[in-house]
C-alpha cells in the first residue's frame, strides 16, 4: 500500500452554529470532526466501532492534542486527514491534519487510543488484532507538532463547578469526549478570545463521569498565554486534565 | 417551476457525538440542521445570508415547531426537505420533513421567519424582495402538524439559572438559536427521556440574549406530558418561550 492511499481525507464546511462570536470554528466543532474523521477512516480499514462491538471491544481516546495557525471561517470549506503514525501493544497514535479552503495545511492533530473489553474494561492488545493487520496502514507521514505531554498541576480551588445534563451524557452513558472541551473553554471570559485565539489544546481522558456528577474546574496559569486545567468528578477522582495555549 | 423543483432535500448521517444516551439524534442537532438546511435552500436560489448581508439585511428565525415519530439512530442516514409555504409582507414560512433511511418521513417541523434591516433592525417588506420573486419558489407540499402556537404561562419562580458563556454565542455576539434548545432540555432528568421521547418542541424566539446574561428558566406542567417554558435574561426581559410535549 502507498503511503498515500493509507490516509484518510474527509471534507467539511463550517456551518453558522459551528463557529463562535469571532466567526471561526470552534474547538470542540473541530474535535468532534477528528473524532468522526478517525471512526470512517477506521471503519473504512475494519477497525471500526461496528466491527469492535461485535468482538466486544471499544476504542477508548486517552489523549487529543490539537495545534493550529489558523481556524476556518463560517462557509469556508477545509479538510481534515488521518493517518496511523503507530501502534503499540496496547496504544495506538493517530495523526490528523487540517488543510483550509486553497488545500494549505493550517494545523495538526494527534490522538492516542486504547481498545478495550466492554466486559472487562481491560484493554486488548493491538497488534494481535486481524491477525496484525493494523500494521499494515502505519503511514510515515509527518505531524511536526510535540505530542501530548503531562499535565502536572498543583491543584487549588476550583475557579467552577458544573453538574452534568442530559446533554451532555453520550450513548455509552459517559460525559462525551466533546463537552469537556466545551466546558473548559467556558472557564475563560469572552475577551480572552477576542485579544488572542487557541493555538494548542490538550485533552488527557483520565476517567469516565456521568449523568449527575459534579464536576470541579481547577484551573492554573503557568504563563502569560498557557493554563491547565484539570477536571474532576464529585470532589474527587481526576477525569480530564488539559493544556490550553493562546497566543 | 413544478413542485418537486420547489422541494430541497439533503442527506446528513447520525453521527455519534450528536445522538444522546438514548443512541437518538438529539434535537438541538436536528434543530441545527433544519436551520442549514434552511440556509442552503436559501442561498441557492438566491435568498441566502450572503445575498442578504450585501444588502444589509438579515433572517431572523421567529418560530419553530418540530414534531416527531421516531428520531435517526446513531450512524442511520436520514434526510431533511424544505420547502417555502408561504410568503407575507413581514414573514415567511418555512416547512421541513424529516426522512429517515429508507426514505419514509418520520416528522414534520415548520419555521417562521422574518427578514430585517441590520440597521435599523426593522423588518424588511417580503413581498418586493428580488422584484418579488420569493413568491416564485411557494410550494403546496403538505405539512400536517399544528402551526407554532401561542405559549402563554403564568410564571412562577426560576427552576434554573445559567449565566450564558462563550460557546454559547454566535458570529452576530447573541446566544444562539440551538443553545437554547439545548440549554431547555437540559431542564429535564434524564429519566424523562428513558420512559418518555419528545414527540414535540416549539421554540418562539422573542428577543436577544448576550454574553454573560443570567438566563432564569419558568416552567410549567400543563398535563402529563406537556411542559412550557419561559426563558427571562436578567431577572425580567423574555428572551425565548418553548413547550416541549413527550410520549
Amino acid at each position: 500500500m502507498t503511503e498515500d492511499a493509507k490516509i484518510g481525507t474527509y471534507e467539511f464546511v463550517a456551518e453558522p452554529f459551528h463557529v463562535d462570536f469571532t466567526g471561526k470554528l470552534t474547538m470542540s466543532v473541530l474535535g468532534n470532526h477528528l473524532l468522526n474523521c478517525a471512526g470512517f477512516h477506521a471503519s473504512d480499514r475494519g477497525f471500526g466501532m461496528a466491527f469492535l462491538q461485535e468482538n466486544h471491544y471499544t476504542w477508548v481516546l486517552s489523549r487529543l492534542a490539537i495545534e493550529l495557525d489558523e481556524m476556518p471561517e463560517q462557509y469556508e470549506k477545509f479538510s481534515i486527514q488521518t493517518w496511523v503514525e503507530n501502534v503499540y501493544r496496547l496504544f495506538t497514535d493517530r495523526n490528523f491534519s487540517l488543510l483550509d479552503k486553497d488545500g494549505k495545511t493550517i494545523g495538526y492533530a494527534r490522538s492516542v487510543w486504547a481498545m478495550i473489553s466492554m466486559e472487562t474494561r481491560k484493554p486488548a492488545d493491538l497488534l494481535t488484532l486481524h491477525g496484525g493487520s493494523i500494521m499494515d496502514y502505519v503511514c510515515d507521514k509527518a505531524c511536526p507538532i510535540e505530542k501530548p505531554g503531562r499535565i502536572k498541576m498543583t491543584s487549588s480551588a476550583p475557579v467552577a463547578e458544573y453538574q452534568t445534563k442530559y446533554s451532555d451524557i453520550d450513548i455509552n452513558g459517559h460525559v462525551n469526549s466533546i463537552k469537556y472541551i466545551e466546558h473548559i473553554l467556558d472557564l475563560f471570559p469572552l475577551s480572552q478570545f477576542k485579544e488572542k485565539r487557541v493555538r494548542r489544546f490538550e485533552m488527557a481522558y483520565v476517567a469516565e463521569s456521568y449523568y449527575g456528577d459534579t464536576l470541579s474546574f481547577y484551573q492554573e496559569q503557568v504563563n502569560e498565554d498557557e493554563y491547565l486545567i484539570e477536571v474532576k468528578k464529585n470532589g474527587t477522582e481526576v477525569v480530564v486534565r488539559s493544556k490550553v495555549i493562546f497566543s
